[in-house]
């Protein structure tokens, strides 16, 4: 199964410590050898990370893991192809620009029988499923709104379309623009939130312990979101199947 | 000045000995202190590695010197501010998808009074006249048709296009969506293309050569086009002020 990160903060943060449990899944402690990415927002610019290498052995990785990109939305996803041949136009998180912002999309899951006519606005460049279905979502969004709608309305649209999409199979995803990510699990997705006080934080897949106490202002929130809890000594909150979550400035604003 | 690097094959090929060169032009034989980026198109996929450190400096160079990324085409940016400050958004080669292909562009110079209107299907994310004239030329390319036209006539679309922005100012740019590559020159441009017999090469910036008759086959076809000529025993081929060329397989097809 393809796994997939997430982090939405109140303040630029690093994904280090996340991202060192999250890359081993990239081949080592699980099967996971068709690909991996990562999406950083930087305020409205976007780094995005690609490789068609499992991302155990990545160069790209591990400079992603050697470099402390601060950052307020991140999405990472490891991929074992379902739909679509192993290659980088297959590889997640996909970009499009829409409104004058960039947007990143990522999924795991596989969708049955889906395929959305070709937009006029977004089309996919790659043959899977997953791309099909951002573009179908950022097409449906930019047909309605010339311009950002306001935050709740595009919140029920984006459920409404998510609807229709994951009547086609598993359709676990992660969707931003730097300001807010949304997070929609089928089968399992995971977040924790913290806050002040900070506590310290153990590694499920390896050995690796951090103090956020010492790496963190009073005032900080970060959410971070995953397939599979990340840590073993916290309490990670299960997504149910079908919710949507839209999390903002480090925790959730809006919940299906 | 910004410095420009770009690289048209007819098979996949790596850019390390020209980017080894390059990339000290961005802070430490010139004075480019503002950012760079670099793109390969592998397929019909895409990898945008960008950077708001100096390409000297940059642990993004770091990766891209010690990766043999093999690629048909790639684009490569160091930036020195002009219009717009200095931050990930503002970065070059701008990337786009159009008709389901990603295109990248990379600009060098700068437009005055240049405020084209906001378009239907592309829009900058950043605040440069460079991104701005990208989005214009797409929204043109975009609006005129539906799907890739007939090579021909996008190029003469493409020309039109470069000569309405150009009366704006300086307008030294490439792009490319994978199968070929525009580069347009205002004021500094060369190209080299390498075929066999090929030769020992020695960049102009660092005591570097190699001998590409070691690391080719005979069929190779490989032209690099940068603001300066990198190496010093090769024949580069200025292009001319006002000069469009299309190139494609490793060489110019269509020249203005």
């Amino acid at each position: 199964m393809c796994q997939l990160l997430g982090m939405n903060c109140n303040t630029p943060t690093d994904i280090l410590f996340s991202f060192e449990g999250f890359h081993r899944r990239g081949g080592l402690t699980d099967h996971h050898a068709d690909g991996w990415g990562i999406a950083f927002f930087e305020g409205r610019g976007c780094r995005l990370f690609l490789d068609d290498k499992p991302s155990a052995d990545s160069p790209v990785a591990a400079l992603v893991r050697a470099y402390p990109i601060q950052s307020e939305n991140v999405i990472a996803h490891i991929r074992k192809a379902t739909v679509g041949p192993v290659g980088l136009a297959n590889t997640h998180p996909f970009i499009r620009e829409m409104w004058g912002q960039y947007w990143i999309f990522a999924h795991n899951g596989d969708l049955k029988d889906y395929h959305p006519a070709p937009g006029q606005y977004f089309r996919p460049v790659g043959s899977t499923d997953s791309e099909a279905a951002f573009c179908a979502i950022m097409e449906n969004l930019r047909q309605r709104w010339d311009a950002p709608p306001p935050l709740h309305e595009l919140w029920e649209e984006v459920q409404s379309l998510t609807e229709s999409i994951r009547a086609h199979g598993i359709f676990n995803f992660m969707l931003s623009n730097g300001e807010f990510l949304f997070a929609h699990c089928s089968t399992h997705l995971h977040y924790i939130v913290r806050k002040a006080p900070f506590t310290t934080a153990h590694l499920l897949d390896e050995d690796v312990t951090v103090d956020f106490a010492n790496v963190t202002k009073p005032d900080d929130r970060v959410a971070v979101i995953a397939t599979q809890p990340l840590t073993d000594n916290e309490h990670w909150t299960r997504i149910e199947p079908q919710q949507l979550i839209l999390f903002k400035d480090g925790q959730p604003l809006y919940c299906s």
